[in-house]
């Protein structure tokens, strides 16, 4: 490398690789939902008035494009607001404070205890630590977590209610579960009755390849294992069409959807049915919204593909070193040698590179053994992702540096 | 009266009085915030692309518009959804969950007890019930709840952590609070240090008169009473623009402001930043805002003058009825001879003309003395609206008639 650190930071750069923001050209994708606004109207296809109150469930055609989107019938799939993240803490919260269909508030029974696979996403965590519920680390493999630390646990400890899953593209490492980790997942004995996979399918559509992976329908197969409630599926098109004003979706058994009623008619008289109206007349269906994501791909493949290389050319030759190679989502992880984390990402932020915490993707952000860093190369351009990498490696780099003079 | 109750049945009508939803012609009137989308774009005036995540407490233009039309800083607003009730329900399950600025989660803190004067809106009472929060109603008065009544259980019982109030043009009886109900309320010594006052002010520019009512700044009287954080102050659109689609407002002092991004930060990345932005651009200030409501006003004032004289010519000769005439909001009050409300509202329902159940203006439903009715006219014509108060006034009749044979 002819470049050095202080040559690097001197150029006084400031690039943001810390959130997994869409890239503007993503968002210019889906000018149509802001320009043909007028031409979407305000009646729905039934003659119901988008523009006045009701319909807690979402409009009937969001539902029915819902159903299409996560192969589920649309009795089961709830249209909701902008974020998923929100039903997410909505379920939880609901949860604590009225408790489930099989059980009284979590909030009145004791100690509530959730799986957190690691790395994982510092949001699903954020709300864990917000309502109380402690987190158990359990590792995370290619192909999902570590089922048989999942087993054990689960089976032992009926305080602990839950699981945090990103199924596909899982958020930061990009693993893909398995058919077997799935069927796992469903079927596994639980010592909580009301024990649930918190199903975060944020990147189902989401591909970098050209194949298009998939994950097993969960809902069907914790039907089939026999727990029948066991999964809540989360899904948004906040990364297909816009982060401010997607469509959210939950999805589950009709049990869960009618206590999902239930709890949500006490909180709002119903979601923006005219933002529902417009997604469903610019997307269409499941081949609309994949036609999209394949020019969303066309913008995201190549950075991914710069970041690779960079690291790569730049890290390549340093031991200990890895980093993942997603097949789809938004993050890439890099791991360093034990300890260097948090100092490589304060010399990145010194350098004028900002990266996500370190040990954000921990419960407690506590990354134990000091080595992840979760790099979003999608909202920056290619340049400045060959500059963020080449901050990365030279600070890391200065990291061990400063490790091998301290250990002399 | 020529009409009979059976007569007025035979004619099959189905009229729905039951929600205060705005009228299509209502609806109608903002058009321009849907046809004219493209036109506000997407960039804010500080160039912020509205179409990614971001700024939780909403874009700084829309809460300026927010603070515009509540009377207070920028800084103490938050622009949020679609949905003011979403923020009153959160902002109780805030507490209840994580507590205040001044205290830990109520939800751990034994029993909570909340005031709700009575008749009111029944969607408050509901967000009570299933957070688990004891009401004890207080009476209504034309100025505001009964302040000896409200004084002396608040500042006996430390378990009574608030009030439900709606200061203008009150859900249902149309009460405006008089500014020394609100020093009252303001002032007044507290067993709980974290009593609040939901200060729901639904109502604020929707008159029905010349005289544009005001009451006094909530926020301001608190702070100068020395209870800074006692107001929360929710407000929304929904039936300035649209019902499923308008523009949510929360208001508080600078902590609460800050106790609320603190738990909402945890719930979502931020709100729908396209819609404020359109909001921003089709209301534009105040006075932009008051020019749509008087045209609100000149559709709804002619249903509430039918309401009221059909009211008068069936039944103003029948003792111990009364209605109320507010001089703005959505709803009408009307008082039976006590134990009448029920049969009154199955029989009207059996001539096909649905109200509000009896009851749903009381906590748990119960109204005690059965006599009161709420009465929508703003969604019906002026045709189904003379129906309607037929109905009532035959069903009215013919259960004051059934009582009368009872007594016999």
């Amino acid at each position: 490398m002819t470049m050095t650190y202080d040559a690097f930071k001197a150029q006084g750069l400031s690039i943001d690789m810390t959130r997994g923001k869409p890239a503007a050209e993503q968002l210019d994708l889906s000018q149509a939902l802001i320009d043909d606004v007028g031409r979407a109207g305000f009646l729905s296809r039934d003659g119901i008035d988008c523009r006045n109150y009701g319909h807690v469930l979402g409009l009937p055609e969001a539902r029915e494009l819902g159903a299409q989107l996560l192969g589920l019938p649309a009795t089961q799939v709830v249209a909701a607001g902008n974020s998923s993240l929100e039903l997410m803490h909505d379920a939880l919260a609901f949860a604590m404070l009225h408790g489930t269909v099989q059980s009284g508030p979590w909030g009145r029974a004791g100690e509530v205890a959730f799986l957190c696979p690691v790395p994982g996403y510092d949001r699903h965590f954020a709300i864990c630590e917000a309502l109380g519920i402690r987190m158990i680390a359990v590792p995370m493999n290619d192909d999902g977590p570590d089922m048989e630390r999942v087993e054990s646990l689960v089976a032992a400890d009926p305080a602990i209610k839950g699981i945090w899953c990103t199924p596909l593209y899982s958020n930061p490492t990009g693993a893909i579960y398995s058919r077997e980790t799935v069927r796992r997942l469903a079927g596994m004995p639980a010592a909580a009755p009301d024990f649930r996979l918190l199903w975060d399918d944020a990147y189902r559509f989401h591909h970098l390849t050209d194949e298009r992976y998939t994950t097993p329908d969960i809902v069907a197969a914790c039907a089939e294992a026999g727990h029948h409630d066991r999964a809540l599926v989360f899904a948004s098109t906040s990364k297909v069409t816009f982060g401010s004003a997607g469509l959210a979706l939950f999805a589950s058994s009709p049990r869960n959807v009618d206590w999902w009623q239930r709890c949500v008619s006490v909180r709002t008289i119903g979601p923006d049915k005219l933002n529902q109206l417009r997604h469903v007349h610019y997307l269409r269906d499941r081949a609309g919204l994949e036609r999209l994501m394949d020019r969303h791909r066309a913008i995201l493949q190549p950075k991914f593909e710069v970041l690779d290389a960079s690291l790569h050319a730049l890290l390549g030759d340093v031991s200990d070193v890895s980093w993942t190679k997603p097949k789809g989502g938004y993050f890439v992880s890099l791991f360093t040698p034990d300890g260097m984390a948090k100092r490589t990402v304060e010399l990145a932020a010194q350098a004028g590179v900002v990266l996500t915490p370190a040990g954000a993707a921990f419960p407690y952000r506590v990354d134990p053994r000091d080595r992840h860093l979760r790099i979003a190369p999608s909202c920056p351009n290619t340049v400045q992702i060959e500059q963020a990498a080449m901050a990365i490696a030279l600070s890391l780099r200065r990291a061990l540096d400063e490790g091998a003079r301290q250990a002399r």
